[in-house]
């Protein structure tokens, strides 16, 4: 099963379909619309639409009036009459290395995949251009698709792959990484809209506060493919006998 | 600050605020109507919108057009000089334990403030109703607001904090806990529009598949509130040494 969070017809998702089409048969479940940063939201006050928008040997092709989750959850528990053999989401225009993670649809696609127990891989270029060149990302794609169909993945757990902006001759390798520690400070832009209301847009650059050489940052900005194992357990393990001191 | 997903108007976000009125000088940045289920969503492609609907002494009430995030963005590079001493978010209707704490937009406005280095917590109350009790949820929220002023809490590490619906006389205390492991069985409803479309309304049912008596599931049904102290890192950092033993 295909999806993403930057719409059905977004080259990445294109790039994406092409590198895995002989593997096997391809449920493509994407959003109508880009639906950049919406995090692991789902449509619970609105309804869902479902539009076929193809049929060939081995590809159908949908969009979806909703979030990427909500297209997981409608492959899965509407379309398909058993779970797929794997969740493959992007390719995304753009980075979701660190702290992007938690607010990227296409990765929350691949979260949601591993909660239904199916393996489950998001797939990320580091370029937002609309006509980013997607050659090497679908190489790596289509390569740890096939690693991850014959191996499988640890239950509930998915992965995060992020792809240099780089000639396929030129990256270095396929690092296992941890999430850097980093964040964004933002910077809102006041504009004013013709009837004299103020609005915002929300702009801001990445930090990243982690020295590690272990880490996804780290990995990309070395020319590596970075691949972070994913959980959906948030709990703070290390955290639990600290609060436990506490009189409540 | 005080933050939710229900909305500014939502009794739920007032119960919170009356709960905490004397504790300090609130900011309430809140949205403009319904964001359950938005999870960490941000708004990247559309403008945001402020309106002030409240000052008086010591209180000073927004609501905000995007979602819980963007109000905690907003709220700390736009409209405080410094950071707040405390993100609150809540109190919530309905249960944000186990797994549903990745879809809730209450506890994503709580994440992004320990993003930012303020304790953050999220509370919710197991009653979806409009006009649940919020009294012994109130006074809970109070309890554990002012531990966390006093002692802080690990850094980048929020709380999610539920309350069974109980009056406060059967509680039977709080209990730290791990987040149970647990998914959302969906059903889509499939209706069809006046025009002969389908169209599918998301349902579902919760099942829990943790049996350990350390998890907030647990607790909740044994009638404790429960706290869970949740993480951004969302490596899965036991699985590194498996991953590293393939040939990539």
């Amino acid at each position: 099963m295909v999806c993403n969070d930057d719409g059905v017809n977004a080259p990445g998702i294109r790039a994406l379909i092409e590198a895995t089409r002989d593997l096997g048969k391809l449920l493509v479940v994407a959003p109508d619309k880009p639906q950049s940063g919406t995090g692991h939201g789902i449509t619970i006050n609105s309804t869902l639409r479902l539009n076929k928008l193809e049929e060939a040997e081995n590809l159908e092709v949908y969009s979806c009036s909703g979030t990427p989750v909500d297209c997981i959850k409608l492959a899965i528990f509407k379309l398909l009459p058993k779970k797929p053999d794997i969740v493959i989401s992007g390719i995304n225009h753009g980075s979701n290395a660190s702290i992007n993670v938690i607010y990227s649809g296409t990765m929350s696609a691949a979260v949601e995949g591993s909660l239904e127990g199916v393996p489950s891989i998001g797939f990320s270029l580091l370029d937002f251009d609309i006509n980013a060149d997607f050659s090497a990302s679908a190489i790596i794609a289509r390569k740890i698709t096939q690693q991850v169909l014959q191996s499988g993945l640890p239950n509930g757990i998915c992965l995060n792959v992020n792809v240099p902006k780089l000639d396929h001759s030129e990256i270095m390798g396929i690092k296992i990484c941890r999430q850097a520690e980093g964040n964004w400070e933002e910077e809102f832009e006041a504009r004013t809209d013709p009837t004299g209301k103020e609005y915002f847009w929300l702009t801001g650059t990445f930090k990243n506060y982690d020295s590690g050489t272990d880490t996804d940052i780290w990995a990309l900005e070395n020319n590596y493919v970075s691949v972070v194992p994913i959980q959906h357990d948030l709990t703070a393990h290390n955290a639990l006998n600290k609060l436990k001191d506490w009189n409540l």
